[in-house]
């Protein structure tokens, strides 16, 4: 195995956590490191494209969450090897930044106009995204997104139900993915038993 | 090969374009489906998000773009084989949709906050951008973004580089590439005059 080293920030969630959880999966050995604020702003200068996650991977670094998540995928068995299959993993991975980058002009709005953004994606295009990513998800047979398998498509879409469930994003109902698209709910209480993942997450 | 139908807009550029590109240099038998505003509209419905490009592949229909632009890059030898390569690879291509992620708000925008919005872009964010993906190709030699030859992250970086200088995007200044990147205008033009391209683009 190559020496890895993942920098990401504290806490459960975000473009950094899929990555980590399939290390966690496969007892892949990796350098956690766990950035927080001031250390981000004197680390932020050297990344690549000035945000996290970033992986060091022997010594070279990788950035941009998507190509991260690919390549620990690949390393831990949890990336198709198919073709067709891993671009259905791929696009799984593609339309959760899809609803993290429809969410993102929302985190510098003011208060008044960040609860009419949300709403309005909640009710509109982040609910719609929602509803594609489980037609997606029901046409595969409704448990994995690609393979028939856990792969890396599964957690990062898991990081993303969780998010939206987790009453961390103001104005946005954490009932959105059980009204919109409970197969979504569904995959994820499925992954979240996954022994690895509930043993991962009950030892923090 | 696989049977291959391809459907994105009728015009040189956008997230359809590096596939496009990538099949034409290796001379792989495609159906190049070439969709028009009605038959868009028609078409919606069944796509998997919404929105262009598809692939299908024997039968299996693979969306977003990055996740066609892979597959494409693996079958025509245009993505690397090695895993940290095909890493670097990957990491250009999230940049470019970056990229296209920071100027998609400003196209519902009205003309005044259009111009305003687009204007912060090439003093602040977008230049940044640019400056990012400039310093990762010269890193990897200032030649090629990832495996020291040609790949679909290239193409990917062309078709974006080439999008901003086309003046087609109202009030972003098409020297912007020269001003804030120039390795990427030398790179774009490098791409432009690869013998396939060039004869690519001569042809329609």
């Amino acid at each position: 195995m190559p020496k890895l080293k993942l920098s990401y920030f504290d806490f459960h969630g975000g473009r950094g956590e899929p990555a980590r959880l399939a290390l966690h999966i496969a007892d892949v050995a990796f350098e956690d490191h766990r950035v927080r604020g001031p250390e981000f702003r004197e680390l932020k200068p050297e990344l690549p494209y000035g945000s996290l996650p970033v992986l060091e991977i022997d010594g070279i670094i990788v950035a941009q969450s998507t190509a991260i998540n690919r390549l620990v995928g690949r390393l831990t068995g949890l990336y198709p090897d198919d073709l067709v299959q891993g671009a259905l993993c791929d696009e799984a991975m593609e339309a959760v930044e899809d609803a993290r980058h429809l969410l993102g002009p929302s985190f510098s709005m003011r208060d008044d106009e960040k609860k009419a953004a949300r709403e309005a994606l909640a009710d509109g295009a982040l609910r719609n995204h929602l509803g594609c990513l489980q037609a997606r998800l029901a046409q595969r047979g409704g448990k994995y997104f690609a393979d028939q398998r856990l792969t890396i498509a599964d957690l990062s879409v898991f990081v993303l139900t969780r998010y939206i469930t987790s009453g961390t994003l103001d104005h946005i109902p954490t009932d959105l993915p059980e009204r919109a698209a409970p197969l979504l709910l569904e995959h994820h209480d499925a992954v979240k038993s996954h022994p690895k993942i509930a043993a991962y997450y009950a030892s923090r």
